[in-house]
């Protein structure tokens, strides 16, 4: 339940998106599996799947037979990732009417995500934004490298903050910054925020953080404070770099909400549901998860199992 | 160097005293040589070790022979933490100057701590203060559970601020407050900081913060934008609770170093440098750490690695 008298924002969960990227491709009924345990933790948006090329991501060759099973949980709104109009139409198509769609600030980093320079990514937004508006969704142009670039370094925050105002005048709901290597700090985030508040003013903005450096949930709280409503994280912390094996992956979801909830910022998320879903989630990629919140709460059920021996 | 015209803060490097203390006892030997990787780091004090019983806490019995060596690193400014006036005694007696004495803000952990009450354990404050003073160092007073107790639950600001009030007025020379088990976030950090304003105005302030749910560097980047300008960390994260084997330490030096000077915030500190040291750190304990930052710099250096076998 939503108290309208506090301040409140959007938790999308990525994990089934961002953090099951990389993982070896998981069965159809264990998504569904992690999809129940998420579904009853109170999150309101849920990132299901990507419509990209299943040779390119082995991860998502399931994405349309995922989306006949979304009407399963009516009061989410699920959205997919797509990378170019094809993804967009195959999504609409499935039903999944709102779309996430990634610009990358750099060239380098475009090139080698989507074989397109920046430039040629923006022209698809306007035919993007309108299969998805044309469908009753939304269209969000997610800003990948907003701060830095594997290839190119530094990006400058006048030049994201302009592909922002671009992205919305052709035609885009809202606009999110992807801080994809995990390198932003809180006041490098203030400074692209404030940037883009005087370029492109009254848009709707989220943020889209990895927790590479440890540094994710400050900059998380730099940008609400800068007037950022929408954030995505991933149950667990789940994600992180194939190439990069000890690196953590979104910011977790657990920890954000209970971040902004003890803060007396409603995020509608129980903690103890999310903690039960990284539960499940654990069980079905079979390795550790990086959230702090999640270990310590292991450790307390540990202890309390320890007394509970030891009282035998 | 110190850039004057940055804003600037002190990271006070507490690995020594509070990450070791849970660890098995490590060799004097050992110790040095952790000072040593540490004084390259350009941070400016550290809390060398404690001057407790040895009974209670094995790790730091040697607390006498290391404060003996402390005079090779002239240009750091050492401290140690207490826990009684006889503790005072012993450090100010082995030229350790600049002192930490705990108050506990519940009885309860008071109790458990040093089987003293709060109101007894402030008591204590002037005769420290005054012994810290007389040997020309500095008396803080550290605030524990100033957020959440395990025992006694919620501690009220009010509460927390009069006992800071109350040590200033005993002849502490700071405050610092402690989240002793990792619950604060940066709404209650917030809130606890405009109450000590009011309480005890003009006051130098610390925090001493956990990482236990992922949420330490976010609160700390609240405290520095309340006007808290002096941080404990620990390089690696060392640290947690023998109770709690999967729960993290201090917030991480290098992580709390990246977060503010790539922010703009100068502390004097060089991450490389500290990474060196953790590495070293490592090796003596002989286990995993959970700095995030750490563990990326790890998989980075692994990388380049396997770079360098695949080109050969």
């Amino acid at each position: 339940m939503t108290d309208t008298a506090r301040p409140h924002l959007e938790i999308r969960e990525v994990g089934l998106r961002d953090g099951l990227q990389l993982e070896d491709p998981v069965p159809l009924a264990a998504k569904l599996a992690l999809l129940d345990a998420i579904a009853v933790t109170g999150v309101r948006e849920i990132e299901a799947t990507s419509f990209v090329s299943p040779t390119a991501v082995p991860a998502f060759a399931d994405a349309e037979e995922l989306a006949a099973h979304l009407h399963r949980w009516p009061d989410i709104t699920f959205s997919a990732l797509v990378a170019s109009p094809n993804g967009a139409r195959r999504a609409v198509t499935s039903n999944v009417v709102n779309l996430e769609y990634v610009v990358s600030a750099t060239d380098a980093h475009s090139a080698a995500n989507v074989r397109r320079t920046t430039e040629e990514a923006l022209t698809a937004v306007s035919v993007i934004a309108d299969l998805a508006h044309g469908a009753g969704g939304t269209a969000e142009v997610i800003i990948a490298v907003a701060w830095d670039c594997p290839f190119s370094g530094r990006v400058d925050a006048d030049h994201t903050a302009e592909i922002a105002r671009r992205a919305v005048e052709a035609g885009a709901d809202r606009i999110s910054f992807g801080d994809t290597i995990g390198t932003v700090v809180p006041g490098r985030m203030t400074q692209l925020l404030d940037v883009v508040g005087a370029v492109a003013p009254g848009v709707e903005l989220g943020v889209h953080l990895h927790n590479t450096r440890g540094i994710g949930l400050a900059s998380a709280w730099a940008a609400y404070q800068a007037g950022v409503t929408r954030f995505d994280a991933s149950f667990g912390g789940l994600g992180g770099c194939p190439f990069a094996p000890g690196a953590t992956g979104n910011i977790a979801t657990e920890e954000l909400a209970y971040m902004f909830d003890e803060s007396g910022v409603d995020t509608g998320v129980g903690i103890d549901a999310v903690l039960d879903a990284v539960a499940v989630l654990r069980d079905v990629v079979g390795h550790d998860l990086s959230s702090n919140l999640f270990r310590a709460h292991v450790a307390g059920a540990e202890r309390v199992a320890a007394r509970g021996r030891a009282q035998r």
